[in-house]
């Protein structure tokens, strides 16, 4: 071979290491940001077409349950950090007893990790939550209908650990479909809550540096399509600016409260009263309601994570345009990997288009890559955002 | 090992790999591009120490002038291109009959490789540049001495190929100094031009797909030390709208008569009157002055050259603010890869400082980072820069 492939490359002394368990697009977006700060990612990989193992020079072979894997893997760096919610917390606690510095640690990720944890800690905590009620075993379907019998139906159902993009939360209209989702979740740990009337959903992103500093992202609307984010539009539009201010305030407590170094994404209900917060979900990572951010803010949210985790000052996080709209890119029949990349010069025709992606295995429904478009209107941005998820889906009718 | 490490990524079918020939900082910081395009790039490194082997998946090793190794690298590349002016254009014309699509092509590339070839080539085509002479030989400093008095002392001496970052440029002062010039090089091509008086330096960043379309950013003013480029301020202060125009089209004109495809940078004296604009040097690749686009531009000029040479259409590059200064890192006394890193923290206390370090092996005077500001004001920008690369020179006075 003439050009033979380098082995190992050479980096100069003192720069950071960041290892990442997880090789998603999470993964891949944060080494764009790793390149520009000089900080080197490792990440720990699943298998081969990870997609972030097609884009660093440092990836790793391993399950984020091996504790073997994870430990040989946290050799040698500085900080350790996640794509994902993956790692269990107890493990993660073991690798900190070895020595590993973990960001955020074992003590924050239980409430990502579990539900239920969740819910009790920031109710305890004074935090808006949904009312909740964990079943009696045995008492299921008893307990739930006593709980709806209380509040209204319909109510929530949510597996205690291991939902994401919808799954693991079921909407249950009545005592027929209660009776049908008891039976069928025998063997799974969950709970009820209400089902909140919201205005609208809506989403803060907030940085915890390991200094203790702390800078929040204005909030932004998320509009789910069963269960699955497809729109962010950053700032929220027709937003109270009080109100604005007390959801970053609600954020940034919360990431204080749990003691969370690196992300904290905050998804929450907006019922439209005067107190209109409700919290939903919260992720301990960069997210896809912070994607925006990427063309949207002065600091992306990758790059914050990194300079969070590492205990390096916060970047700015103001607004770079008026309207930043972010549409993901969902697998789909016809959205094969080859296909949408023939369709991306149609899709770049508007020249504002910010395309982002993964470079991802496709399958149905999955998010396979994103788009964000600034405009000065929040109509423009999403009618463009939307042009160019269509045009690459080969759903503009003419490819 | 419990965590090995990945020997090859798995890549989904359809994904465009773009080949570049060296895999310095121009080739790192395309790597930010390119994964947001779900581009997959592939470097041509000289050793493992170069920056960008630290940043991508599939680095292969071998000279730029080794036409073995570039033809096996350029192997299974949709597109070819550069980050640097070292594969003679002779080679890339083999190539080409070969069947490999580089990027600028072999007959473009002569104009940076040649600065004879490009003082004639953009004399004849009407484009302005210094008045310059090729000697006779044997009769250099007769015929230097002959073009100053048609002209002007001082003159600059230019070697025809090698040069960058003020070597191989030699302003001479006097007969005394052009003698010693002559000897000193005498097995070596050059040409002697004037010396343009000039009021400030500028350049003109513009890409050309291989579609023929073209777009350019705002004219930029470029601030030397010693040959080496050290500020960009974005767009350049104190210009008049017309004369910022004229420059634009200037640089769109070069790329269309040179037939380039990919970026073009073309860097100007401005000499202050009517019709300021004198050409100084042309590289086709990503370019220093081009820097402030990464934070200043809605398309930075590296996701530019990607879509140019795959021919996609070229993104928006407008403005992202009303100033953005670039400030180079230089390597030097006390400026060691480690110490670097450890400033970083407080390099970043300003929270809008964009910085981009390249993680070289630092020596005196190499470029191994730039930090990008964007303000309302020059000065503010210009101030706020360069106290970011002071401290992290540590010249700061507290480190």
């Amino acid at each position: 071979m003439s050009a033979p492939p380098l082995a190992a490359p050479q980096l100069p002394p003192g720069v950071p290491v960041v290892g990442m368990v997880g090789a998603g697009q999470l993964a891949r977006m944060t080494q764009q940001a790793a390149i520009a700060l000089g900080v080197h990612l490792r990440v720990l990989a699943v298998g081969a077409a990870d997609c972030a193992a097609g884009v660093c020079s440092d990836v790793r072979l391993g399950g984020p349950r091996d504790l073997a894997a994870v430990q040989d893997f946290a050799r040698g760096v500085d900080v350790l950090t996640f794509d994902h919610e993956h790692v269990p917390a107890a493990l993660v606690a073991d690798l900190e007893r070895g020595g590993v510095v973990a960001r955020p640690g074992s003590h924050a990720l239980p409430y990502v990790q579990d539900k239920l944890q969740m819910r009790q800690r920031l109710a305890a905590s004074g935090f808006p939550v949904p009312h909740w009620a964990v079943p009696r075993p045995g008492h299921e379907l008893e307990d739930l209908r006593a709980f709806a019998a209380d509040h209204h139906w319909p109510v929530v159902v949510k597996a205690v650990s291991g939902g994401y993009d919808g799954r693991g939360v079921w909407v249950v209209e009545d005592e027929t479909a209660a009776a049908r989702l008891v039976d069928a979740l025998a063997d799974l740990r969950w709970f009820v809550e209400t089902h909140v009337a919201f205005r609208r959903e809506v989403a803060v992103q907030v940085a915890r540096s390991a200094t203790g500093e702390i800078r929040a992202w204005p909030l932004v609307q998320t509009v789910q399509e069963n269960g699955i984010c497809t729109l962010v539009i950053a700032p929220a539009p027709q937003t109270d600016p009080e109100h604005a201010a007390h959801a970053r305030t609600l954020a940034e407590n919360i990431a204080k409260e749990l003691d969370v170094v690196g992300l904290l994404a905050v998804e929450m209900f907006d019922t439209g009263g005067d107190e209109p917060f409700v919290v939903n979900e919260l992720a301990m990572r960069p997210h896809n309601s912070g994607h925006w951010t990427m063309d949207g803010s002065v600091t992306s949210q990758f790059e914050q994570h990194l300079r969070a985790v590492l205990g390096w000052p916060l970047g700015d996080t103001s607004l770079r345009a008026p309207v930043t709209v972010m549409a993901n890119l969902l697998g789909g029949s016809g959205v094969e990997a080859a296909a949408v990349h023939s369709r991306i010069p149609a899709a770049l025709a508007d020249p504002g288009v910010r395309l982002h992606l993964y470079n991802k295995q496709v399958k149905p429904g999955r998010k396979i890559g994103h788009v964000n478009v600034c405009d000065a209107e929040v109509d423009a941005a999403v009618q463009r955002a939307g042009t160019a998820v269509r045009i690459l889906r080969g759903e503009d009718g003419s490819r």
